[in-house]
């Protein structure tokens, strides 16, 4: 039979260069080749390529010692990167309708090269648009044109120095002044800076700002947006009243300058406002569509959806890159070994498949369920097109919200551990700045952070889940689920009553009942009911108790529904990913990898519940613990001479993974060793040497008194008999 | 009754000043001097005053921007600082005989002001010399001596490129020429370098290197040590034969310059070997006290456990200035509230203290446990003076390695993953480099690989522990125990046999029961015997199977010996800590906060076993889990009110802390404000501003296209009908 791949060009997938990694290569249970293929389709794979050996060929992008580079020239070489993307129109103005599914992909390579790139691209090219498009007006779209010309550069000013998850108690004002048809923006005092706005530190020259409108009268209408210029684009000196700055450094992303504004009454014209949610007239007037504040509140701050699942393919990436450095090198590093002559690589210890190859069944996983989010969201956005707000509209976009408040944390922190658990596993070679861990890590941290906490978003998804089940108790009516995410809370009583049947014998399960997991998946959907009882009962209890709403709440989160909100969001990643690898579509030579992937996600993930599982008594007896343990193992120990593959499916160029120990050759050492005698003046003394020459400490009688000097010196003496008292 | 206070010189323990911290001082249930005193001795506490007022005094130690410095600029004030530190005379040389404590103490402080300085210190005055010291003889004590007057800087160069964690694979070879009486020292390749050797980079002069003994007739005596002279002192060049550099930027501790090696038939004479435990004669015979190598090497190897206590001492000093930021950070940061108008400290929701409180918690008892491990090892040392190599000592020094190979890898992990948690914990302000805790956490980030890798270093610990077990197989014998660490296991069948017995009544335990937590201690005992003999029968189970030696003791390490060295460390930090705060030496005042502290400590460790405290059948029921989680969080919600005062027991002085969020005055948003208006070119523009303002780019008709650039605009026309199609 022919090979599907004979036909493609084959310099689009050209073969690994021979070397260390050719044994587990060639050991693979499928071809790399066509796992590639079937995930991503030749027009993406060309798509990256292009970007690849693009980026690879222009000096702006040469890559340079990690950390070397001063703060300023950083910032710059990030601003120039961000224009010279621009610039190469990777993606034509039209794929951002036609092919968005592009308009990620460009988004990815941006990120494997640096997010500091990609994060300033993003905030200025589609943050700031986005924004302006959506709450703003015709009267704003010159902004967009100037922006896409570069004449200009945005940033989007929320958050303060006192106020960053409770946004809504930005103290920011904006007063109008109807003799001059004019927004008079104002910082209270320093606490109510803008504070922490990418873009704002060096380069913004327009800003988003978000403030409390009021009116001439004294009335506040809540809070509003309005373009600022803050700087002048001529020559980057800040506005008259704006006193705008850079926050400094950060753990990491520090080609991005994040900023600070204070404003100083600065006055905007009346059309400043963006005015979807509400609008001034000439005369002083407030109109709006919305009934009340909360509403249209709610309405203006809803794209930040978007901005979560974009968090979620970012640290997706992270953790992609992360898991290639670490696989590559625990293929080719070898220690210890059966007998002293001969050592095996570390990958072959069941202690580094543990650590690692859920990891990387994670990526597989997470990565399918974000671009099927994004997917989500484009249809959900088509579907305000043709069906305007209609009540399967309202519920998909609920679904939506709930999806994308607790994947971006699942996701966010899923990376944070897993590039953590990469750098140890590489032991002190994953220590070195030049191997990129610590970036990967550094850079991603704040995912957990930005466009909602991590733990105040699950509340989020904890509130919609609790939501249903009261609608439930009240109507009984079917669930409303388009994506069929919360389809299964219909048994939910049924769910309740259910145990665990150990499946055929032993300590594990068959083969063909671990590649089906169903087991797993019923685990969890018991674990989700089980939780949303205790997270409802708690806060019932908690009310009766004479607590507050927000009390009854706030001691609700703990152990109920952020781990109601967790546990849901695992199910739902483990179920799509269930579902896409089973799928007809699915090559059979392709299905036990994926299917073993797909299991080793889902049966990790579980093991963080086992406790509950058992208080709550869907497990119990010894071995429903045992076997959870023994199927990750045995799946580990199934995946491991596949592990080297399946990173070369998710592996970018070199020039872009961008790490010696983690190079498609494998020869860790050379590449390494190579790094580090590249590096700045590794050879040369210090400049500081004559310090070091010239300047002598003074200690008399220093000698007698070295038998002193240190607390295991009667240890000394005991070998060495002339050792002093 | 006269407060003991009122005694001391209230200059050593001036109040704190007033500020916004003041409502949590007010409600702390103890007095924060009393407890200082008790734990540190007003001796100790005089001391670490000194320091931090002197190097806040010496514009050496000015602190500057984080992370703005160039690597080679911090790396000189990194070997000023460490000179200035021996200058200062903090301690004196007697001190390291009569007072080692003391000595510990200025390692923490310097530690406290940067780990950079304090390695480089250690590495040099204390690795370099103690490892002279104890391999070597009188021959070699002139380098001491040239170490305290800084005349040469010492390093300790025992891992290679290819080489960690199996040291006796080492390949540098040390060939003897009995013509010339020298060793000629060779890096076979380039594998084979020295790599990693803190101090090597840029300063060291001299440094102990580990290579292969070869005599004239070929034979091979192992691995021994050699003082080879690499940089000439008077100018810091390298010396002929030796290539020496940088290996470049690291995560973290960046003023510390780690370095490689290569020899190239370098020659040394030999006299320059260490010949504690072997030695080669002029004519090139071999001559050694210990039978074969392996012993030798066992002998020569055994200075690590030193290292070993000290990282667990720097873990606890770095979680510990985390989790006073966070706290400090906590009680100020207002975010939400029940009402609008009113804002509450974060540290007042349950789910900031569940983050928070139980690493508060583990400072206290890790830094217990680790002083206590310090002393033992003195005592250890002392106890080779009066009595040698006896049963005793022996058996006492296999239990100080077991608690020192488990000790470091608890310590460093829980600091590791404290410190991440109070970075998220304090939002985006903690993802901002001046508040330190990503020095914080970069810096510790090494304790978890070097001297021993934290996931190898435990199989020191579940080989001692399983090895007890198999004496007490064969002989039935009472375990030796001199620090009374695993008594316990004397009572191995009868505590498998037991069940965990519900207290009094309702989800918690009273709060007697709960300060007493035995109920925790008792669980933690059966659960070790579980692992124990979950962990032997694995062993046994493989090898029955025909696995070897080495592949069973690798396939048994997860989810048992692992577990069960972890789990041993943990039930012996939380023993030490509970018979300390029990101790008739406390104060009544002082007995329920160290209790709850202790109470909290265990529960919270133990809460990461219930899984398999269920699946051994030890817990049933529902109760059981419920009650643990309960008391976690009943327990945080007691210490919320001391935590302020807990934190201003364990801070050093604001300047040492270096943390404008965790200051003492608790002005949060005032300190962190003036600390972002002090940075660098904070309010100027950019150098490259010009490219901003000049170069523009083309886009041709860009307008008509603008409808088509966000995959949200079809959404966006229902709002604005006038958006173009």
């Amino acid at each position: 039979m022919e090979s599907p791949l004979e036909e493609k060009d084959e310099a689009l997938l050209p073969d690994f260069p021979k070397g260390p990694l050719q044994t587990y290569r060639a050991r693979a249970s499928f071809s790399w080749k066509e796992l590639l293929l079937f995930l991503e389709g030749e027009d993406i794979i060309r798509l990256k390529r292009t970007i690849f050996s693009t980026l690879e060929n222009d000096p702006l992008f040469a890559r340079c010692c990690r950390g070397d580079i001063a703060v300023d020239k950083y910032r710059e070489l990030s601003f120039l990167r961000c224009k010279r993307f621009l610039e190469y129109r990777f993606v034509r103005v039209k794929d951002f309708l036609q092919a968005p599914v592009k308009v990620s992909v460009l988004i990815e390579c941006m990120g494997m090269y640096d997010w500091s790139v990609g994060i300033k691209y993003i905030l200025n090219m589609l943050v700031f648009t986005l924004t302006v498009f959506s709450l703003g007006s015709e009267r704003h779209f010159e902004y967009i044109q100037k922006i896409f010309k570069m004449e200009i550069f945005g940033c989007f000013a929320l958050t303060e120095l006192s106020h960053g998850s409770n946004s809504k108690a930005i103290r920011t004002t904006a007063h109008y002044d109807p003799s001059s048809e004019e927004f008079i923006i104002n910082s209270p005092d320093f606490e109510a800076s803008k504070f922490w706005v990418g873009n704002m530190g060096k380069t913004a020259t327009h800003a988003v700002v978000f403030a409390q409108l009021y009116m001439p009268g004294g009335q506040c209408h809540g809070l509003h947006a309005f373009v600022v210029q803050i700087r002048d684009p001529k020559t980057l000196l800040s506005m008259p009243g704006v006193m705008v700055g850079d926050i400094g450094r950060k753990l990491g992303q520090n080609g991005l300058d994040n900023g600070f504004a204070m404003f100083h009454h600065v006055r905007v014209p009346r059309q400043a406002l963006l005015n979807r949610t509400g609008d001034v007239t000439p005369d002083g007037s407030y109109v709006t569509p919305f009934k009340d504040n909360r509403q249209r509140f709610g309405a203006s701050l809803d794209s930040l959806s978007a901005g979560r699942v974009s968090i979620m393919s970012m640290s997706t990436v992270n953790l992609k890159l992360a898991v290639c450095i670490a696989i590559r090198f625990s293929a080719t590093r070898r220690q210890f070994g059966p007998t002293n002559m001969e050592e095996i690589p570390v990958l072959e210890y069941q202690m580094q498949q543990w650590r690692l190859l859920p990891y990387l069944a994670a990526v597989f996983a997470l990565s399918h369920f974000s671009k099927c989010l994004f997917i989500n969201l484009l249809e959900f956005y088509q579907g305000m097109q043709s069906q305007g707000r209609s009540a399967q509209q309202a519920a998909l976009g609920r679904e939506i919200h709930a999806l994308a408040s607790a994947g971006k944390p699942l996701t966010s922190w899923t990376a944070q551990r897993g590039v953590q658990e990469c750098r140890e596993a590489c032991g002190g070679h994953g220590y070195l700045a030049v191997n990129r861990l610590g970036d990967l890590r550094d850079d991603n941290d704040p995912n957990c952070t930005y466009e909602g906490d991590n733990n105040v978003l699950l509340q989020q998804t904890s509130n919609f889940l609790l939501s249903l089940l009261a609608e439930k108790a009240q109507g009984g009516a079917r669930a409303e689920s388009p994506l069929k995410i919360t389809g299964f809370l219909d048994a939910y009583p049924d769910i309740l009553s259910q145990k665990f049947s150990a499946p055929s014998a032993g300590n594990a399960w068959a083969p063909e009942e671990v590649l089906d997991h169903s087991y797993t998946l019923a685990a969890y959907r018991w674990l989700v009911c089980y939780l949303l009882r205790e997270s409802d009962r708690k806060l019932n209890q908690e009310k009766q108790a004479g607590s507050s709403d927000f009390d009854a709440r706030n001691n609700s989160q703990v152990y109920h529904c952020h781990s109601l909100a967790l546990a849901f969001m695992e199910l739902t990643v483990a179920q799509r990913f269930h579902d896409f690898t089973r799928h007809a579509s699915v090559p059979p030579s392709l299905r036990d990898v994926l299917g073993r992937l797909s299991a080793l996600y889902s049966v990790w993930s579980l093991s963080q519940h086992v406790a509950t599982l058992y208080q709550g008594g869907y497990f119990s007896g010894e071995q429903a613990g045992k076997m959870v343990k023994a199927t990750i193992l045995d799946l580990c120990s199934q995946l491991k001479d596949d592990a080297v593959a399946l990173v070369d499916v998710l592996a970018p160029s070199d020039f872009f993974l961008d790490s010696p120990i983690g190079k498609a050759d494998g020869q860790l050492y050379q590449n390494l060793w190579a790094a580090v005698l590249q590096g700045n003046q590794v050879l040369e003394r210090p400049s500081w040497w004559p310090k070091f020459s010239c300047e002598k400490l003074e200690f008399r009688s220093l000698k007698p008194k070295l038998a002193q000097l240190c607390p295991i010196s009667p240890y000394l003496r005991e070998v060495d008999p002339t050792w002093p008292k």
